[in-house]
C-alpha cells in the first residue's frame, strides 16, 4: 500500500491511499484534475524531456492548460498563470544546449527565494516546467492522446535527468523574460 | 481512504480518516466549525469566485462570521479578526479588474513574511480571502442556505482560478486598508 | 479514527491513534501528563477564557504546575518555567481591555523569532498562555476539579476567540515583565 | 496503536508502528542501536537528571559511546563526536547551580542557529545532552545495567524538568569549551 | 509494519508500507532505481566507509551512475550531476586524515545554505557523498556485485560513523574543486 500527500485546491493537507505503485500516476492525474498538488515546486521548475511537451498531461502537476479570449495558451498552477516560451538551442564555445520549451511567470514578493530566478536587471521569474533534451516518456502523456511528435526511444524505467541549464544561458533568456513580464502587468484578468 | 491533517483549536496536530473523496468537504465543515484548520494561509489569501461571497461557508476554512455589538460583521480565523472590504472594479489603460470582496486585517510582528502585503507607507496587512471573478461553486456555500446571488454557471470540476491582482492595484487598495488599520487599534475587544 | 502527533518528553515524534473525536482531549490529557506536546507554541501564546484560569488543566498543553520551595507557583512546559502575572484592565481613550492572567518567561537566544515579544528596552519575553475575556469552557478544566470561579455561560461548541492584545498594551506590560526578567536570572534552580 | 517517526542511519524518513505506549522506549532502543533518531536535537541539548549519567542508555537518542585508541570516551550521534565535560557547581550571589555533566562539541558552519551556543570570543559549541539536578529515572538506564550511583528517589511519571542554565553560567563554561575546541581540530580521526 | 516517506521522481510526497525492518533497504533500492529519495541531503553529504565506494549501490540514495560520451563517470541525484574526486590522505602536525573519495558539484543559487561548502575564494560546492575510513558494510553494495576491494572486517550492526573532515582540510580540497567548477560550466549537456 502507498499513500500520497496532497494540498487540495482549498489548501487542505490530505493523504490518499493508493493500492500499488503502478496506480500512482493514475491517482495523481485523478486528483490533479481537481487542482490538487503533491510536493513543492522544485528550484528551476520541473524538468521533462523535450519530446513530452506537445501532449504533456498537466494534471500530473495539478495544473491545466487554459486558452485566453485572445487565444493565448497559459498553464494555471496553484493560482498562478505561466506562459509558454521557446528557447533556441545554444551552441557557443562555452556551452552547448539543445532547444527547450519553458513555462514561466514573473516572480511575486511572496515567492520563496529558492524558486526565483534572476533575469535582466531587477526582473525575477519563476519556472513551472522546462522541457529539454532527454527521451520521451509515454507515461507523462495525456491518456488516449496521440503524441504530436513521435518518441525517439522507448521510455526507460527512470527519467533521463534533464540537463541543468548552465548559468551563462540566463543572459540569452533574459530579454525574452523581461518582455513577458511587462505584458503580464497589462493582462486584463 | 483519505486522511486530512488539521491543527485543532488547541493547536494540536490531528489527522482524521475520511471514507471517500466526496466526503472530504463534509469533514472539513464538521471540524472547521470547531475552529480546526488544514494547511497554511496562502500568500495573498484564499481565492474564491465573487459570486460565492454572500453565502460562503467559512467553516471550510476553520473560520466563522461574528457580529460585534456595534453590528459590524467580522470573520474570526485562528484568533484573528478580519474585516470585510469591497474593492471597486479597476478599468485603466494598464489593467482591468472586476469588483472584489476582501477579508483582511493589519499585520502583526509575528506574521510570517510571505503573508504580509504592503499598503501605503509602513502599513502592512494580511488577507484571509478574496472573492473576485470566476464562476460560483455551490460546494462552497453554506449547506441548506439560499445563495443571495444566483450562480452564473454550473460549478466546474476544478475551481476557476481566481485572477491574480497585478501589483498596480495595491495603490488603489492602500488608503482603504490604512484607514482600517487605525480603526483596528481602537477596537475595544 | 483520528491520529494525534506528539513530541514526547524525550523529543521523539510519535503519533497516537484515537478512536473518535470525543476521546481526543482525554488522550491529550493522558500523554500531556507525561510532558508530551502536540503542535507548536503559537505567537503570543495559547489563548483561553479568563474564567478558565483557576482550574485550568495544564496537561492539555503538556505542561504542569509546580510549586517552588519558596512557595511560588510556576508552570513547566518543554523544559521552561513560566511565571504567573496578573494584568490589570486597560480603559483608555485608545483601547479597552479586560483583566487578564498571563504565563510568560524571559526569551532565550534559541527561541524562534515569532514567539518573542518586545518589552521595555532590550528585554524580550515568551508567553505560554494568556487568559482574558471570553466564556469559560468546562472541557479545559481539571477533571473532577471544582472551578473556583463559576462559569458565566455554558461552553459553546467553538472556543470564543480570545481577543488580540492591541499593540499599545505592550507599554503597560513592559515594566512588569522587565522586573520579572531580573528575578529570573537570580532564581536558584 | 502508536507510530514513531525516525530518520534512519541512511537519512531516510521511516515510521515504525508500536503496539502500545509501554513498548515505546523499547522500540526507540532497538532502532536507536542502528543509529536511527526521532525528532530534532533541542536547543541546549537533551536534559536528563544528574544521576542518570553513569549508566545512561545512549541508544535512546540514536547515539552510542565509543572509546578512542587513546582511551577517551566519546559519544557519537548522527555523524558527530561529543566530548564529556564535568561542570562544577555554581554558588554565587547571582545564582546557584548543582554540578552537571555535559556532552558537547565545537559548532560547524552547517549547524542550525538554534543549537549553537556562544562561548568565549568567536567560539561556538553544540550540546547533545546535559545531566544536572532532577531525580534519576530508571527507564533511561541501560537495560540490565547496574547503576553506578544509587537512585535517590523513585522515578516519577513525568521527567523532573532539568533546570535551565542561567546565562551567567556560560562564562564559567567557556574556557573549558574553548580548550576542547582546539583539541578537536587536532584529533586524528 | 514500517512506512518510508519518499519524494518521487515527479516531486510527489509518497509513503510506502514496508512489512518489516529487514525489507527496508530492499524497498529503498526498488524505488531508488526510479529516482525516488527519502529524507534530505545531509550537510557535508552522506558519509560511507571508504571500502564501500567501488561497488556502492547508488539506488539506495535515489541516485545512479552515468557515463558521459567522453567516458567520464558522473552520479545523478535529483537532477544534479556530481563528479568523482579522490582526496589524498592528510598527515600533518595539525591532523591526520585517511584517503577519501568524494562526489560533489558546484553550488547553485537555489541550494540551501546548510549544504553549501566553501572552497577557494567565492567558489562553493555541494557534496553528495564522501567515502572515507570506517569499515565496509556489505549491505550498501550493489546486489550480486563482487566488491572490488575485500572487506577488512565484518559489517557491524551500526554504521561506523565516518569521521568529520576537520576544517583545515578545506584548503587542500579547494584548488581541485575550483578547477572542477570551471569544467562544469563548459560541459555540453
Amino acid at each position: 500500500m502507498l499513500h500520497i500527500e496532497f494540498i487540495t485546491d482549498l489548501g487542505a493537507r490530505v493523504t490518499v491511499d493508493v493500492e500499488s505503485a503502478d496506480k500512482l500516476l493514475e491517482v495523481q492525474r485523478q486528483y490533479g484534475r481537481l487542482g490538487w498538488t503533491s510536493g513543492e515546486l522544485p528550484s528551476g521548475g520541473y524538468q521533462f524531456p523535450f519530446d513530452n511537451e506537445p501532449d504533456f498531461d498537466w494534471a500530473l502537476l495539478g495544473a491545466r492548460k487554459y486558452t485566453t479570449p485572445e487565444g493565448e495558451e497559459l498553464v494555471y498552477h496553484k493560482g498562478h498563470a505561466y506562459r509558454r516560451r521557446e528557447l533556441e538551442p545554444v551552441d557557443s564555445r562555452k556551452m552547448k544546449l539543445p532547444a527547450a520549451v519553458k513555462y514561466s511567470r514573473g516572480a511575486k514578493n511572496s515567492d520563496p527565494e529558492h524558486v526565483r530566478e534572476k533575469a535582466d536587471g531587477e526582473f525575477e521569474y519563476v519556472t513551472l516546467a522546462i522541457f529539454r533534451g532527454g527521451r520521451r516518456q509515454d507515461r507523462y502523456a495525456l491518456p488516449g492522446g496521440a503524441p504530436s511528435g513521435a518518441p525517439r526511444t522507448a521510455a526507460p524505467a527512470q527519467a533521463q535527468p534533464a540537463p541543468q541549464r548552465p548559468r551563462p544561458a540566463a543572459a540569452a533568456v533574459a530579454p525574452r523574460a523581461a518582455a513577458v513580464g511587462v505584458v503580464e502587468e497589462e493582462t486584463p484578468f
